[in-house]
């Protein structure tokens, strides 16, 4: 892992961008974490959105002033990495396919295409880079996930040192992933905009609801995907400390 | 308003029985509304359960040591008020009836039968009792509500000056309040027991739906009707300051 640039913020979050072989990422840490280790919480938003989305930025901030590690990277075909001509043709299937006002049923066959071989490659990479992440001494043992639904399932499903997610109810979830939800068993907040353009309700809740953990918690809000209200945020935030820090 | 009793718990909450009329209630108030008033919260348990329910007493007396005074009185037909010869036989029936198995639309009929008319004997003694409290110099002019939907429903489209309300989903609301849940329009904060026993959750889900706040937020959690976990109260607390005490 090579750090190749550093960013203090006034709060005192270092900003860190490195590299991993092919994977570039972020790290953000508080100033904390230069005394003692801090629990680390991976991050990744729906479907890999870039990992300079100013929206996960943000949220990583705001993790990482709440006293953890914020790690992401972009994983395959996304981000600043070489795109894949199948992602691509999926993704120009699926604005097609809307534009026509095709049936659920085929946006879904579409997604499928799009959404299950970017888990499928994303999520080693994640697990290379948490191996990485956890031999920094700024970072401690205890491993929360936050944001993308379909990969969370699969990184808690796979590997057993992600202690706690919190889920974004507002991707499409691959039908392998979601017959996967009942054997992800750590705590879970799921959080759901209640209005979600193009995320049916009902499949949310049905995921909720097939998910095997014996702690799991459902905050939906009114409104549409990006209007999950700022005190969701804190929540995240006390949900995590339950898990990570007590 | 008569104080009939008085007890002074050792995180400073003053416990208060008092009479109002005909009516039996109960005050919390923390140590600091001896100096300036505080925002005061309403705590009715689902159908008119008695004012010294232990579940509802711990409840309040969180309330008030987070800074709220909390009140609670025994409706007409419920805790030590003369019961009702019709509920009583409503629960009769009920008991009945769910001992032979019979089918939802039957049980739904006697509830209709038994929550209607306690809702609406309630109500006006609710807010006879908040003109009361309102006139205590303890007691702010900001008002939140706790507990009982159907209660929370018919008091929050009658009375302005409830500002926020959080209610528990684990008890049957009569047909013409779900009908007037479009008329409710303050935050409100709707706690799901996921397997609530005997409380359908798609009813609960469609009620979540048809309330016309323009903020609202659902809470979900695994487990049955008396499953809530500790958190939910601290969830709670903070939904109050945001707009109780900002």
């Amino acid at each position: 892992m090579k750090f190749i640039s550093e960013q203090r913020h006034d709060d005192g979050v270092l900003e860190r961008e490195f590299t991993l072989g092919e994977i570039p990422g972020t790290l953000w840490t508080p100033a904390s974490a230069e005394a003692a280790p801090v629990p680390l919480i991976l991050m990744a938003h729906n479907n890999g959105l870039p990992k300079n989305e100013p929206r996960l930025v943000a949220r990583a901030r705001d993790v990482a002033a709440r006293g953890y590690a914020a790690a992401t990277i972009d994983a395959p075909g996304c981000g600043v990495r070489p795109r894949s001509a199948e992602a691509d043709q999926a993704r120009a299937d699926l604005r097609a396919a809307m534009q026509a006002g095709a049936p659920a049923d085929e946006l879904d066959g579409i997604f499928e295409r799009l959404v299950g071989p970017l888990v499928e490659n994303a999520a080693p990479e994640w697990l290379t880079t948490l191996d990485a992440l956890l031999d920094l001494p700024q970072i401690g043992d205890r491993v929360g996930y936050s944001g993308w639904t379909a990969l969370g399932i699969r990184l808690a499903v796979t590997d057993p040192r992600i202690a706690a997610a919190g889920l974004f109810a507002g991707g499409y979830v691959p039908v392998a992933l979601r017959a996967e939800a009942v054997r992800f068993t750590i705590p879970l907040l799921f959080l759901l905009q209640w209005d979600d353009e193009g995320n049916p309700r009902q499949r949310a809740l049905d995921l909720f609801d097939a998910f095997g953990s014996r702690e799991k918690t459902l905050h939906a809000n009114l409104g549409g995907h990006v209007g999950t209200p700022w005190f969701e945020a804190e929540d995240a935030g006390r949900f995590y400390d339950r898990h990570l820090k007590s």
